[in-house]
């Protein structure tokens, strides 16, 4: 996607693709990105959200997918605006027909056959808004491209060596088989690479239109009868099923990609500038720690050891701090996410970029092997929430919930008002407070729940 | 290690140790190292094996560790001495008294306080079996070694922030805490360190002996209550306890590694010399192939796409070849090993080592957690016995076995026997068979069976 075909999408008008083809777009009504915005499927919350932290979402008048729950709180003043973003929508991916060039693309409009999916996502940004803003307004046109680019090799169980079909080899087939190659593999390649695409039309436009920040992004897509998680960041996605709850994502920080970021520190020392260690130590050191044995570790190591310090290690840590005080370089709480393509240490000129990952890690839940209960739900969540609520306390609530509310139609959208509104807390003077009288959350708070049992078989 | 220490360890001399300290070491019978050997423990068995194949296990006069039994098998034919090689002993870890200096190490002459752990291990060699040789050898000096660097740190629960005991800072242990550091994490760095040493080693040893070759290392550590399984290749180990099955390692090989050494030719384009292709395709790629779409993976790629295939496209692929035939540059089954420092692809200058890791993965066992049942026991083999047996037919096998043999004091070396004996099948005309008319195992085969009951647990 290039950028001319980004800002033509953004004004509204048609975008001449690369390829040369058009294709109509939605209109936008703004013509320059705001600095805050609302989901759109929210409708017309622009104002800015002061006073009171309010729990905000969907109304029944315009139901979201499968009729799934959202709801949102804003933080408490960390920062002007909310920093999440969240995106929900059916794509319809037009099927290419093996053996049709893309010079031949016109003959698709012809075609009425297309694959449809249902696409859930959040972004929770940092550095400002604007990442999180362009990432909820184009990851999902990415990933409808990535997936049209494969569409004639996903509608089979077996993906075909050639995308044309055509086999060069007679034992083609074979190779495929042996590989263990599934059409829910092209599907995974397509996401990775339409998180990669998104990264990069966000660096373009973030310098173009001279501005900074990044985000991390976690999208849902349920596309043939499987629920693809995509996950770069610290956000969560749990299955709460009738009796086990099945984790989505696992959460990329400094601290659980330690050894990715100390190894390209070790192969290129260079990024580092002189400025900071590579080394992980229990502390910060400092003088009086020179000449003794601290426990350290190096890239290679899972385990600790003890390195007899020298002065160069009084530098800053490469990855620093414990748990949610885990930073990147001094800089950053997470290790994978969109944008920060202009990202440098303050006052240095060491560059964050390097060290951090577009790639989602995508889990992939079959359905087919699953029998669905009428309570089974997806729940997708910033780190607003996992950060005081736990896996377990969250199934809890949702169970209880949606079996004491089974005749409410508005159950899934209630229930993600509730979980945001208990990871809120409740004001007792300058503090907002859990209900067992700990500290609740003072960040954005975004809550998806989508029920399972109500999806959309024919797609 | 230097160089020099091993050689006069080798020698049988006293070694001059790199800090100044002298240490006395076992004698060796051999002035140089042989070219083909037994595992010590077997005693004698330095003859060449010529002859059918026979399966060879430790006799009832010297037992091993805990009553561990052993057994081995030699390749059909596959080179001329079996590439497998194995150790076992006790491991007696000197206490260094927090706070004691190097140069005060004489006084822990005189004190009595030694800790006490038991090693297995078991090396797959390729290219000659030197590598697995001096492995053998020293693998558990190295491991002897780290241990008591950290010795004061290992002896309670919570290893000191510095090694000395002494508190820098008084909140010291609260950031030890925080960072949840145990004591078998110190024990896990001692083993990444050792096997990394012992890599080292073996590298100035086969560069001095002008000799060439690798091998797989996995070794099995009871220490201090808990069972630490490090693995660097194809090897595998797998407790058998009375309702489950336990895997304590796995595979290391260019499959398994596949995006690790593809994002390493990535970053550093110019090792492949323009020979290979980073990409992996379901096929080498030919001329046919050109100007089509085939699946491919990147590094970054779990899943699959479709390329577009260009020339380069057509050169051999860093990762080929699947399951059993998988080759990394087309050369080494493995991708973690000890050795192969001056291994290259053949007819060019391309070193292999780059990719290689000699790190192992730590798996750590905690006995206090289990109740451990008389039959249950650690079984460890090299690929020979698991390319055609599964975890369930060797847990099936064992379980029986020890079931019905209860009182024969033998029975774990039994058990070795026979599931070696079982892997290699019997010869039909020139074919190795197993009992189900596939076939067996030509490659060597080797196994510890440690029965986890006998365990002694004063260490």
């Amino acid at each position: 996607m290039s950028v001319e075909w980004l800002r033509r999408l953004r004004r509204g008008g048609p975008a001449e693709r690369p390829g040369g083809a058009r294709e109509s777009v939605p209109r936008s009504p703004q013509p320059a990105p705001p600095r805050y915005r609302r989901p759109k499927f929210l409708r017309g919350g622009e104002e800015s959200p002061r006073g009171g932290r309010a729990v905000r979402g969907a109304g029944p008048e315009r139901p979201l997918p499968w009729g799934s729950g959202y709801a949102e709180v804003i933080n408490a003043e960390k920062s002007e605006f909310n920093e999440d973003q969240a995106a929900c929508c059916q794509i319809s991916v037009r099927r290419r027909e093996p053996g049709l060039e893309e010079d031949q693309e016109w003959l698709i409009l012809c075609s009425t056959q297309f694959l449809t999916g249902y696409y859930w996502a959040l972004f929770d940004g940092h550095g400002g808004p604007e990442a999180a803003i362009i990432a909820s307004d184009y990851l999902h046109y990415c990933i409808k491209q990535k997936l049209e680019e494969v569409a004639g090799a996903i509608v089979e169980a077996r993906p075909p060596m050639h995308l044309s079909g055509r086999c060069v080899c007679d034992s083609d087939p074979q190779f495929v088989e042996e590989k263990h190659i599934h059409a829910e593999d092209v599907v995974v390649g397509a996401l990775e690479n339409a998180f990669q695409e998104c990264d990069e039309v966000i660096g373009q436009e973030m310098e173009a239109t001279n501005q900074t920040g990044g985000c991390t992004a976690l999208a849902a897509l349920y596309f043939q009868g499987k629920l693809y998680v995509a996950n770069a960041g610290d956000s969560r996605a749990i299955l709460i099923l009738k009796d086990t709850v099945v984790p989505m994502s696992s959460e990329f920080t400094p601290e659980t990609e330690r050894q990715r970021l100390q190894h390209l520190a070790f192969l290129f020392p260079k990024l580092l500038d002189g400025e900071f260690t590579r080394f992980e130590f229990p502390r910060r050191l400092k003088g009086d720690d020179v000449g003794q044995k601290v426990l350290y570790r190096d890239y290679f190591m899972e385990g600790w050891g003890y390195k007899l310090v020298e002065k160069a290690d009084l530098k800053y840590p490469l990855v620093h701090g414990h748990g949610k005080q885990a930073r990147l370089l001094g800089t950053l709480s997470v290790s994978r996410g969109l944008g920060d393509h202009q990202l440098k240490v303050i006052d240095t000129n060491i560059e964050v970029k390097p060290f951090l990952s577009c790639i989602p890690k995508v889990n992939v839940f079959d359905f087919a092997l699953h029998d669905i209960k009428e309570d089974d739900v997806l729940i997708m969540a910033t780190d607003g929430l996992w950060d005081v609520l736990c896996n377990e306390e969250v199934a809890h609530m949702a169970r209880s919930f949606l079996a004491d509310n089974r005749t409410n139609p508005q159950r899934f959208s209630e229930l993600a008002k509730s979980l945001a509104c208990r990871a809120r807390g409740k004001k007792r003077g300058h503090q907002w407070m859990l209900d067992d009288s700990q500290e609740a959350s003072y960040d954005d708070i975004s809550v998806f729940v989508i029920p399972l049992h109500n999806r959309v078989e024919d797609c």
